[in-house]
């Protein structure tokens, strides 16, 4: 069995080598490389990602997996071989059902749907896109088809993502949470509009990237194992456990954009360097779920990195870095500023309390899609309804509706939101959980010092990598299923606080 | 035939996506790659060359290439499909010889060696590196055998790096440039030494990164289609025809540190940036040869960016870049010092007269080891023998003598050098050619235009890439073969000027 575990190790490390190659080649596309090198970059990797797909889909590669079925029985289940084992099967099981024929039709109406989306877009024209998005959303039904026995038509794309979440997990979770929040940002639209003008002085942008880099060093983030980077859309990427990266942006009329988007980042770095070093070149060495990756990218920019607490240290830095903006700015102006709710049209500018109001109504309507209650054409006319429903505006057009977001135009329909709000949730749960533990917690942040919080995470999340499934995970740290309510305290005890609730 | 060529073409346009790949991955280590990416990083690299060398070499291919033998003989033998079957032909008759077993362990042997050579040099110990290096004779001598017939037993290893050129070319060759060489160096020696000193002065990095990038925009180096980042050992790499880029090195102390590198480095990226778009993906969309490449280097580094007409145009710009290091320094002054010949220790430092004494006395003692008539064990003694002669002085230790290049302790013995002299020839050969069809390009160098010389350059060289072998190349672009006396009359004259010779 030695010998087979062996071999199964091998096949999996030549795989991630493949998938490391094409992930730095993405990192490269959206950093360095020059316009050039465009259409040979996109080439690539697609060879990359599909003899990655090749080698895993590789019949042997199940022979091997059932041939360590007794092996794996004979281990405790929360071994790491057991794992390994039992963590790889789930993945060869799902990917081994999609033909590779029907994966590479995939990619390619994907790639196109999404050149034309690209200009679709700034043209405000949902036309040219409809036929597409009409054979993506057939795709993605026949992809849902790969999968028979689902509950619902949704699952199998969701289980991708977050898997053992489902939509009569998520849909219950979900309408809860809109009730909760429709009532909060009514109460907040009615209120005087807070004024963040502080943050929109000019900022040159060395100074704010040296900020937000002795910010994420306090976190933890470890730039012997990482670096930072400038790109258009901000993301974290492994290309080993030993090399974690991270990318920002930054605008030097808008003091919140870079900051945020680093500690945010850094969170999701944090988590894979955090990975136990032993499952590098696995499947174990992800994070386990887009959901328990968000939460811990939003614990760290919006629990801590908006925290009243967590400025009463930092905010003195921030007035000596920037003296002539800041210096006459009371912290409370601040803090105020960066915490401003306000009904806005985009998703990825939107504030915490409104973001999961975007991205439910992203998920109900992927929903409608795929059980077929509602037609693609049907789509920007129900885009503009929910929105009025939810924030009580109506987006002007469809370049900032139902066409601003890149996910259904690039890839399926159905799973691609969810993880976001699963976030946030979770992040609540997990701080409360941490803070049950480690009460300190609170009065360390205001300290600038992040080790009993970071060691908790590393302790609870960081270190399974993607041993566990994010429900499994979840009932582990917190003795229970994933719960909104730690999540409504925090908005409600946080914004109740600053706005008329 | 078509169906076949497209087939040809579609493997080789994938394997060209792994090497890419594993290209950028070596890219990345040397530029951005933070320390605890190492060790995977090698992994990684290691993992995509094995596929792409797999997929070379898989018999399908050889396959192919005899299926398409009477369409090539059907085509003119300069056209682009026949030139493709041809080289992909000869590139896979030499892959396939060599078994995978026999390159894995040469590669895995040249890693350990490597990793004792990092040790060894700095610790002056060569006894370290001595049964390793004795290995990689054995390795190299293996190597040499997979090829039958060869005259010489280094022909083989020659034959990778530099098709076509054999040690009975070179070697006469190498003799009579030794014989020239020896009294020019022996006759500077005795000159007075030139002051230098204008250059060991403090030049800030940015200022000096920004002159180059001038510099080379000038020339012609495309930056739409590539890209200058920082690293320790200058390199030039492609990505794909449209992706070609350079690295540099700067010192603050030496202000010919990053210019020369950024101009040696724009040569070789101006050449692949200049091969026919046509070819991408495929064999034909690479330099054709080590030495051809190099001449392109040298040509831009030295005959272009060393000569009086270059610095008349640039020279007072360099001044306005540097006023108070340069303001009080004559121009002839600072010509004198970029051109200084001295006899030193390191290959890599020499200057243009002295620098092919340190690369023949290397391929010569490759020989010697090769045909077994100098055994490892003596190596250093004949090192210090030979520099004795051609130099007139004896290194103090092996680490700047025989330790000094990671060429033989990273790879093969055999094939590692000579084209660095070969370019080097070739740089004055071309250059002479060019100037005898356009002698305008003299006067268009006082002016800093080089639209006639880089025009013509790829016209005559860059566009073809690998289509003709540098001997083809040579007769085609020169009318006769590879001649050393365009060389030893452009030292002559150009040092004769500046030393009593």
């Amino acid at each position: 069995m030695e010998s087979k575990l062996q071999e199964l190790k091998t096949r999996l490390t030549e795989i991630d080598d493949l998938e490391s190659a094409a992930s730095l080649l993405h990192w490269d596309q959206t950093t360095y490389m020059p316009p050039g090198g465009a259409s040979a970059r996109a080439r690539q990797m697609a060879t990359l990602n599909r003899l990655a797909h090749e080698k895993f889909t590789d019949p042997a590669v199940g022979e091997l997996l059932e041939a360590l079925r007794d092996y794996e029985e004979s281990l405790p289940h929360d071994s790491d071989e057991a794992s390994l084992i039992r963590v790889t099967r789930h993945a060869y099981e799902k990917a081994a059902k999609v033909p590779p024929a029907f994966m590479a039709e995939l990619h390619s109406h994907g790639s196109e749907s999404y050149q034309v989306w690209t200009k679709a877009r700034p043209d405000n024209d949902f036309g040219a896109v409809q036929p597409y998005l009409e054979k993506t959303l057939d795709l993605s039904r026949q992809f849902a088809d790969f999968f028979p026995g689902y509950a619902q038509i949704a699952d199998p794309l969701i289980d991708f993502p977050d898997e053992g979440m489902t939509v009569s997990i998520i849909r219950p979770l979900f309408a809860t949470l809109r009730e909760q929040l429709v009532p909060i940002v009514q109460a907040i639209a009615d209120a005087p509009p807070v004024d963040d003008s502080c943050l929109h002085q000019t900022f040159p942008e060395a100074q704010q990237l040296a900020f937000g880099t002795d910010v994420i060093k306090r976190f933890g983030y470890d730039f012997e194992r990482g670096r930072q980077d400038k790109t258009h859309h901000p993301f974290a990427t492994k290309f080993s456990l030993g090399d974690v990266r991270i990318t920002t942006r930054s605008r030097e009329d808008d003091l919140s954009e870079a900051l945020f988007s680093t500690m945010h980042e850094a969170g999701h770095g944090m988590y894979e360097q955090g990975i136990c070093m032993d499952f590098e070149g696995t499947p174990l060495a992800n994070g386990t779920s887009a959901g328990v990756h968000e939460s811990q990218s939003r614990l760290w920019e919006n629990i801590v990195g908006r925290s009243r607490g967590f400025w009463r240290f930092f905010y003195p830095k921030l007035q000596s870095t920037f003296p002539d903006q800041l210096r006459r700015v009371p912290m409370e102006t601040f803090y105020r500023a960066i915490n401003k709710v306000e009904r806005s049209l985009i998703r990825t500018d939107a504030d915490e309390v409104t973001y999961n109001l975007h991205v439910m109504l992203r998920f109900d309507l992927e929903l409608d899609l795929l059980e077929g209650t509602l037609a693609v054409s049907e789509l920007p006319d129900a885009w503009r309804e929910r929105f009025q429903a939810d924030f009580g505006i109506v987006p002007p057009d469809d370049r900032d509706g139902v066409l601003q977001d890149v996910h259904w135009y690039a890839g399926t329909i159905g799973g691609c939101f969810q993880g976001y709000t699963l976030g946030n949730i979770l992040n609540a749960q997990f701080f409360e959980t941490a803070l049950n533990a480690h009460p300190e917690i609170t009065s360390e942040i205001e300290a600038g010092e992040f080790g009993t919080l970071h060691g908790w995470l590393k302790e609870n999340i960081y270190q399974h990598g993607s041993k566990y499934t994010a429900p499994e995970l979840i009932e582990r740290v917190t003795g229970g299923p994933l719960r909104i309510e730690p999540y409504i305290r925090y908005l409600r005890s946080k914004y109740g606080e600053l706005y008329p609730l």
